[in-house]
C-alpha cells in the first residue's frame, strides 16, 4: 500500500518517518510548497517523489491514501478531493475549522466507503490505552470527571487560540475515555498581549450523568505541566505525562455517601483511602502504533479508533468553546 | 486588651492558642454550645472563662473584642451585636453568607469606629507577603493572571459547596495581590454524589485591564495540589504551598510581541527564558502574625489588611459564583 | 504501672508527652538538672513530681521503670543503677558509648529478669513495619542490599560525629530488616571545619551472604534527603521518608542471570521491569506505638523488639565505624 | 580536517553523527569488525569509507585524526599506533585499562606533539560548565566536598565492574571541578549475583585540604538517580541531571564556626540559610560542543580540556579503587 503526505512543516516529518518505517506502507510522495522543506526531506527519503502541487497526488490513480498535515483551514478541501478520488485519508487534528465541513467529510467517507482517520495521537499512547483498559476492566467504577492541566511557555500561535491547539488533545482523550453524550461547553479566557489571541483558557464540558470535563490550557505558564486527574467512583487516576516513568498512578481512593439519622443532614460523606498502584505501561511510540492501526484499517476496511465521527465530535466542542469564550463563559449547547 | 472567642470547633482552637500566646492579648472567654468542647478548652486555658451563651460576652462591658468562629450563617448576627456593643470584631472567612449582610457590617463598623477584621489567613503567610513584596518592588511587571489549583480528598462539607470553602482562600489571595476592579465571574461544576453539593468547580474572575483569575478547587482529587501560577509581564511566579521549602519560585520568563513586516501577521511573539530564583521566605505561623497585626490595629485604631471591605469583596465573588454555577457558567456581573 | 523520666532536653519532652498519654502508664517523675526545663515541664504535667537528682527515682521502691534521655556518655551508669534497683529500663539510642558497657547492661538485664528497651524509634514507624511485613510475606525475595542517604543541613553536634547521630537510625532499621550476621565495617569521612568533628560520612556494612549496607550521612547538605533503597531478589523498595504520602514504593524490578553458550561469557544478565505499588501504611506516631509496645513488654515480661541485644549490635557497628573512619576506610571486624 | 572512527557499537554512532555534522571535520572512515553495524552506518553516512580493518586507517597518510570507541582493553594499542603514525587521537573513557598504558600514551603524545583527547563527555555539558564558572567567579567559596549518586537499573556489564562504568563519569567531573591533589581512594561493594561483577559500590576519594569525594554508583537500583551535591564554604550546589530544567540549584547555605567562651566547647556551629537560585544553563548537546573543542585543539595545536593527563588521572583512581574494592575498603595511595 502506498501513501502521499501533503505538508512537511512542524508535524509532517514525524509522519514521514513513521510511514517510511512501516513495513506495509510505501511513502510515495511528499508534497510541500516550500522548496527548502522538500530539500530537507530529500536527504532522508530517497525513494519518495517530492512535489510542490498536491494535484499531482490526486491525479495518481495508483495512490491508495493521502495524509494531510497542512494548516487546519485547508484540511477540508484537500480531504474532500482525496475522498472524491477514492483515496483513504489521514488528516491532522483538528479535522476541520468548521462543524459543517467535518460533517460533510464524514458523510462523504461513509458514502464512498473510504477510511477517514484523524490523527488524535494521544489516544494511541500506552498511557491512555492503559487508562481505557483499567476502565473497561471495571477497575475505576463509573467515571465522574476528567480534569486536565496542559500548560507551558511557548509555541504561541498566530492564527488560532490555545483551545484549538492544546485543548484539542484533551478533548480527544476525554472523548475516548468517556464516550458519553456531550451537552454543553463553557469556556473562559482573555487576550493579554493585544493581538486578539487567547493564550490561556479554562474549558468545562458538561456530559450526561453529571460527568464533567475541566480543562486548563495555557501557552504562558513558566513551568510545563501535563497533569490529568480522572475520577472514578471506585478508583481515581493521576496521569502525569511529564514523568519519564510512572506516568499513571491509580489511587484506591474515593468518596461515598450514606444515610444517617442525624438531625441536620440526611447524607454523610465517607472517605476511602487505600493503596496506590503504578501499572507498567507500554512505551511504544504513539505515532508508530497509530500508523500500524491505520494500515490495519485500510487492509481490513474497518473504521479507525479516531475516525471522522470522533474528529467531528472534537471540532464541535472546539467551535462551541470558541463561541463561549467570546461570550465570557456562557454555556453553548452541543445538542 | 482582652478578647472573647465564640465558637470552639474546627478552627477555634487555633485562634484560642494564638490569642493566648499573644503578650498583648488576654483570652477572657471561650464560648461554645458544646459542653464537651468547653471541657477540652478547660484543660488548656486555665484563666479563661468558659461559657455556653454568647450573650454573656456581649453583656461584659469590659470586653474589648470578640472573635467569631461559628458557622458562616451566624456570622452576621454575632458580629452585628458585638459592633453595636462597641466591641472590635475578628470574624472567620467568609465574612457572611449574603452580600447585604456584609455591606451592613462594613457600614456599621465605619459608623461606630470599630475594627472589623476578617480572617483571610493566607494573606498573612510569608509566601504571599513575599509575592506582594516582589510585585511592589516592580520585579514582576504588570500582573496578567492568577491561576490556582487547590484540590485534595476530603473535608467534604455538608452545607456549602467547594467554592465557599476552598476558593475563598484563593479569592482573598488574588484580591490582595491584584487590587483591581473585578468585573464578572463565571463558575462551572457539578454535583456527582446526589446530595446537591458541588465538590469540584472552576472559577474565572474577569478583572480590569484584561487581567484574569482562574481557580480550580476540588474535594475529590486523589492527590493534594496547592499550586498557584502568577503571571507578570516581567516575571512569573510558581507558588507551591505543598513544598516544605522553596515555596516560591520566580521565573525570569515571559512573552513579548513585536511588529513585523511579514505578510501574514502584524505581530510576532518572542519568548524570554532566564534564571529561576527561590527567595527565602519567612516561616512564621500566619495566624500568629495575623494576631499581632490585629492587636496593632486595635491599639492604633487603623483598618486591618483584611478588613470588612476586603471581606465584602470576597463575599461578592462567592455569591456571584454561586449564581453562575447554577447557570452553568453564565458570567455574573460584579459591578 | 509508673515510670520516671531522666533527661528533659531535646527528646525528653516527646517521651513525657507519650508516656503521659498512655492509659496504662503513669509519668511519676521528670528529672533534669536544669531548673528552667523542669519549669517548662511543670506547665504540662500537673501530677508529675519534678526533681533534679536521679537518685530520688532510684530510691523510690514503688517506681516500676525509668526512661533515660540524657547524653550518651551517662547512659551506662544510669541504666545500671536502675537495673540493679530492679527497675525496667527505656534508654535512648545509642544505648552506650562503649561496647563493653552495652554488653554489661545486656547481661545485667538478663540476670535480673528486667526489660531493657532501646529507643530505636524508626523501627516502630508504619513505613519500616510495612517493609518488614513485605519481606516476611516473601514479596521481596532475598534481601541483597540496604542503601540509605540521610542528609540535611543542621543539628551539627559538638561531641560526636555524624555517624553516631544519623547513621544510628539507619543501622537500627537495617539490623531490623536484615537480621544477618554482620562481618565488618568500613567508614570514610573528613572533618572540614577544623573542630575535629566529622559532619559527613559513608559507611559500608558487610554482612553474611554478600548482603551489603551502604549508608550516606551528612549534616552539611543544602537539601534534606531521607531516601533508602532496599534491594531484594524479587522486588525492590524505595522508602522516602520526606514524602507526606507514598513513603514506600515497591518496584517489581530485578536482575537475573542465566547461562549461555556464547563464547565470551558464561552468564548473561536479564532485567525484569514491571509495576510499581505504593501500599497504604499506618500513619500512627511511632513513639506512641513504641510506648504501647514497651508497656506490653513490661506487662507480659517479654523482650522488646529493640532490646538490649539490638542496642548492643548498633553500638558495635558505631564503635567499629569510628575506628574505621580514623583509618580512612580500613575495614574493622565485627566478629 | 578529516577523521576516522574505529568502533561503531554503543557510543560510536553518536560520535559519527557529531563528527559528520561538524563543518570543519570530515568523517573519512568508519571501522568496525561487524558487517551488520557497517551496513547500518552506510545508510547514514554516504561519503564515508566503511572498513573492517583499522590498519587501513593507519596506512592512510592523509588522515589527520582517529577516534577510538572500542572496548577499553584495546584502547592502548590503537591509540599508540595512531600516535606513532602522527595522527591526533580522540579516545573513549576510560582512556586505558592500566596506569602504565595511560602514562605511556601521555608521554608518546607529548613527544610527538600530537593531540590526545579523552572523551569525558560530562565535562562539556552546560551544567558542569556552569558549576565551574560559579566556582571561578568565587560564588561558592572553597570547595569542600563532592557527593554524587548515580544509580539505575540496567546496562549491567559483563567484563568490568560498575566503578569502571559509572564512577568514571563522576571522577572526571570531580577532577575538573576540584583540580586538587588526590591522596587516596577507598572503595566498597559486593558481587551479589555470583558472576564476580560488582554492580554497586561506594567510593571515597581523599584530596588535599580535607576535601572529600563521595561517589555512590549502582546498576541495581529500582529508580534512576543522577544527583550530585557540591559543598562550598560560601554556597552549595545541587546538580540533578534527571531534571529537564533547573538542573543546577545554588543554595546560599552554609556552616560557620565561631569561638565561644562556653565551658564545654571552644567552637560553636552556626548555620546560614538564604535564597536558592537556578541559573539558566546552556542546553547545547555536550558531544557537539566537545567536537568543536577537539577541532579547535587540532587547529590551534593546544591541549584539550580533557587531555591525556586528565584521562590518566581518572585511570589512576579507577585502578586504585579496584584494588581497594578487593580489600573491602582499605585505602589505596594515589601518590
Amino acid at each position: 500500500m502506498n501513501i502521499g503526505l501533503i505538508g512537511y512543516g512542524y508535524w509532517g516529518p514525524n509522519l514521514a518517518r513513521n510511514f517510511d518505517a512501516n513495513p506495509d506502507l510505501e511513502l510515495a510522495y511528499i508534497c510541500d510548497f516550500s522548496k527548502e522543506r522538500l530539500k530537507a526531506a530529500a536527504g532522508l527519503f530517497k525513494q519518495t517523489k517530492l512535489v510542490e502541487d498536491p494535484q499531482i497526488l490526486f491525479n495518481d490513480a495508483g495512490l491508495d491514501a493521502v495524509a494531510i498535515a497542512t494548516p487546519v483551514s485547508t484540511h477540508y478541501d484537500l480531504a474532500k478531493k482525496a475522498l472524491e478520488k477514492g483515496m483513504d485519508v489521514w488528516v491532522e487534528k483538528p479535522m476541520t475549522a468548521k462543524v459543517e465541513e467535518a460533517e460533510e467529510l464524514v458523510e462523504l467517507a461513509e458514502k464512498s466507503g473510504r477510511i477517514l482517520h484523524v490523527d488524535h495521537t494521544f489516544v494511541y499512547t500506552g498511557a491512555v490505552q492503559k487508562i481505557k483498559e483499567l476502565f473497561e476492566e471495571g477497575e475505576l467504577g463509573d467515571l465522574i470527571y476528567y480534569d486536565s492541566t496542559r500548560v507551558n511557555l511557548g509555541l504561541f500561535q498566530q492564527d488560532v487560540n490555545v483551545v484549538w491547539d492544546l485543548a484539542a488533545h484533551d478533548i480527544s482523550i476525554m472523548n475516548h475515555l468517556m464516550p458519553f453524550k456531550k451537552l454543553a461547553v463553557s469556556a473562559t479566557g482573555s487576550s493579554f498581549y493585544g493581538n486578539g489571541i487567547v493564550p490561556k483558557a479554562l474549558l468545562t464540558v458538561y456530559m450526561d450523568n453529571n460527568t464533567l470535563g475541566h480543562i486548563n490550557v495555557s501557552w504562558v505558564s513558566p513551568v510545563k505541566i501535563r497533569q490529568t486527574l480522572i475520577g472514578g467512583t471506585s478508583k481515581m487516576v493521576l496521569y502525569d505525562d511529564n514523568q519519564p516513568s510512572e506516568k499513571i498512578k491509580v489511587y484506591d481512593k474515593g468518596v461515598s455517601l450514606y444515610e444517617t439519622n442525624e438531625e441536620l443532614y440526611h447524607l454523610k460523606v465517607q472517605y476511602r483511602v487505600g493503596d496506590m498502584w503504578a501499572p507498567k505501561i507500554s512505551d511504544h511510540e504513539a505515532l508508530s502504533y497509530e500508523t500500524n492501526h491505520f494500515v490495519d484499517c485500510l487492509q481490513h476496511r474497518k473504521p479507525s479508533l479516531t475516525d471522522g465521527a470522533a474528529g467531528l465530535e472534537v471540532v464541535k466542542i472546539l467551535v462551541a468553546s470558541h463561541e463561549s469564550l467570546r461570550r465570557r463563559g456562557v454555556p453553548v449547547d452541543l445538542a
